[in-house]
């Protein structure tokens, strides 16, 4: 039907109306007072979000635009950095090395398992010279729906000492904590159409101390994505370069509904939605991909056996009207995922799992009507 | 007055309701039949603006962005190049150079003056051996209101034969003919935020074939700005990466709006309130930088002699409601910019001028009142 689409997918992701409507206000002049004022207010709960004190940026690019000044601004060429690949967005950050001229090692573990720490441990543990420069990883990898275990890798990189750690927060921040300070992790970056609960077009990269003493040395060419300019703009409130005024708008919005809901029960929304989503799927019989103690706060992958993932997409989107993502890569027709980030109600999870049950049973698989939507209520009544 | 304020700067550029609603509609998956759909009319719309049967891309990224993509996709390390200084942005363009490792020579011309197509013919003609590899210049200098002779320096490149041009038409797209094909100009990049008339966010690049050879052989690394993606990917009426979906649904409303008033039509309007705006200004008694046979079709800089420039902005956004912009660099302070680019009507040019008018008086200058406006008129009156 048309204008009736329900997005389930790991982004963009739903968009409250209260961020609609601010972001299709008319623009305003970015170097005016005005403009600086919102810029202060949200580099204020920006850096909330990311439980840090240090500097967060907003740049006008996609994710994966974020992620590569994550990467660029800390980094010479042929200097050694460990990519962590899982996935397709692993596999991407070691693509955007090896682009630059990085001498590029990869840790890898199937599609579908997490990262072992012992892993990256090993290989810094190895590294007596202290040449690796960075650990690049993905936190929540969207691909798959796998959590690596950022901390415990984060804390392999902090026996090596030197090297860098270099987070893709892309589907994790927002949905599940990232507490940069505490564990002190270097570069953050993430993208607005994920848990930030706004259209794309925005990407944030949070920057460290360690970081930045790193950037006075680094010599990869950068200009637009040079985030030194953005540091120094952003301590003024202003933007080196044209921010996306009605995104910033949808952003300021965003952020104060974030702030008034709190980070715990944001986090917590993300983890009970998780927990039925799974338990959902997996009470219709349906295999997820990636083990339960390693799932995404974001997304949920689904290996359906008795019928083909992609007719399952098409059901849910021509009957019910509910987007879903496929998959990616060689596992592209293999699998369906849905994504529960961002502005994602308990309703929204009780929707899909309904319109999936109608779905299976439409398209002859026997299942156990209620099955799945039980599933859900269960975990929804732990509370 | 809360929220009743005018847009007279050279971006952001007024934004028509039309393309605010269009905007402000809940995104859609872009990995969709959906998307697909209005990508493929987005970018026959875009080939039509563009006056091009090549490619033309968008990127999620300011004008500044667009531009460096449009540089660092078909040079390599050490590579000769010239940039055209006259402004802030034509700076800009060398800064980028340099930031690559390009070897830099400039052709300069002061601020609120022309570049003079015979400093660039003389340097390209002493090139015997060929090895300058492009010429980069700002089509319509936003700093200073001056419109450079892209045709005749264009001229200049091709007697060369083999350095690319690749021109900056930031504010001269869609407010002036760049006739790509017809000129055969290589890579010209531009921002949704001007002529366009939608908020910023979007950049653009086209490229024509010449620049595509170059791209195969050159080495300057990229990743999120690498053009073959996008070219790829446009191809398939895709993205590389996630797209700005709002922006490409304020986009496909926007370029709809221009098909209908048509390019020539859209042409004539700015070069009207071009020259009604300089009319009414110097019939204020008030001195443009740059003279009339140069002059952007999109911004009127302005310097008063009689009163502080930043006065006048102050009074014309305090007590009207018009933002106009202030000087950039070691401009700052010493003019205001009138912006006239892309949703602006002939009653806009009365109003502010009229505003404007009523400003001096309130700053004790000595004006003729109706002066301006009756200029304006005069211009509007020959039709």
């Amino acid at each position: 039907m048309n204008d009736k689409q329900m997005l389930m997918i790991p982004g963009p992701t739903p968009v409250p109306a209260r961020v609609l409507q601010a972001m299709a206000k008319h623009p305003i002049g970015h170097r005016s007072g005005a403009y600086n004022a919102i810029q202060a207010e949200v580099t204020a709960h920006l850096k909330w979000l990311h439980q840090t004190e240090h500097d967060v940026m907003a740049l006008t690019v996609s994710g994966t635009g974020a992620m590569e000044a994550g990467i660029i601004n800390f980094l010479s060429p042929g200097d050694r950095v460990i990519t962590c690949c899982n996935g397709k967005f692993g596999d991407r950050w070691a693509e955007i090395c090896t682009a630059y001229g990085l001498n590029v090692e990869k840790v890898t573990a199937e599609w579908g398992k997490p990262l072992n720490p012992d892993d990256v441990r090993a290989k810094l543990q190895a590294d007596t010279a202290k040449d690796i420069k960075a650990v690049i990883l993905t936190h929540s990898e969207t691909s798959t729906g796998v959590l690596n275990d950022l901390e415990a890798i984060n804390a392999a990189v902090k026996e090596h000492g030197t090297a860098l750690i270099m987070v893709d927060a892309v589907t994790s921040l927002g949905a599940i904590s990232v507490p940069i300070d505490a564990w002190g992790l270097d570069v953050v970056a993430s993208g607005s159409q994920k848990g930030y609960m706004i259209p794309p077009g925005l990407g944030f990269v949070a920057v460290g101390p360690k970081a930045w003493a790193a950037y006075e040395t680094a010599t990869l060419p950068r200009y637009y994505l040079d985030l030194g300019k953005y540091r120094k703009a952003t301590a003024k409130d202003t933007t080196p370069f044209t921010p996306p005024v009605n995104l910033v708008f949808a952003l300021q919005a965003a952020l104060q509904m974030m702030r008034e809901e709190g980070l715990e029960a944001i986090f917590a929304r993300h983890a009970r939605h998780q927990k039925a989503t799974r338990a959902a799927v997996q009470a219709l019989g349906l295999a997820t991909l990636g083990a339960d103690d390693c799932a995404s706060p974001a997304v949920t992958a689904v290996m359906p056996t008795q019928v083909d993932a992609e007719a399952i997409r098409k059901t849910m989107n021509q009957k019910f009207d509910i987007a879903l993502a496929g998959g990616q890569d060689h596992l592209k027709g293999k699998l369906f995922r849905i994504g529960h980030l961002g502005f994602v109600c308990d309703r929204d999870i009780i929707t899909a799992i309904a319109a999936l049950e109608a779905t299976l049973q439409n398209l002859g698989c026997e299942i156990t009507p209620g099955a799945g939507v039980g599933a859900a209520a269960a975990v929804f009544a732990q509370g």
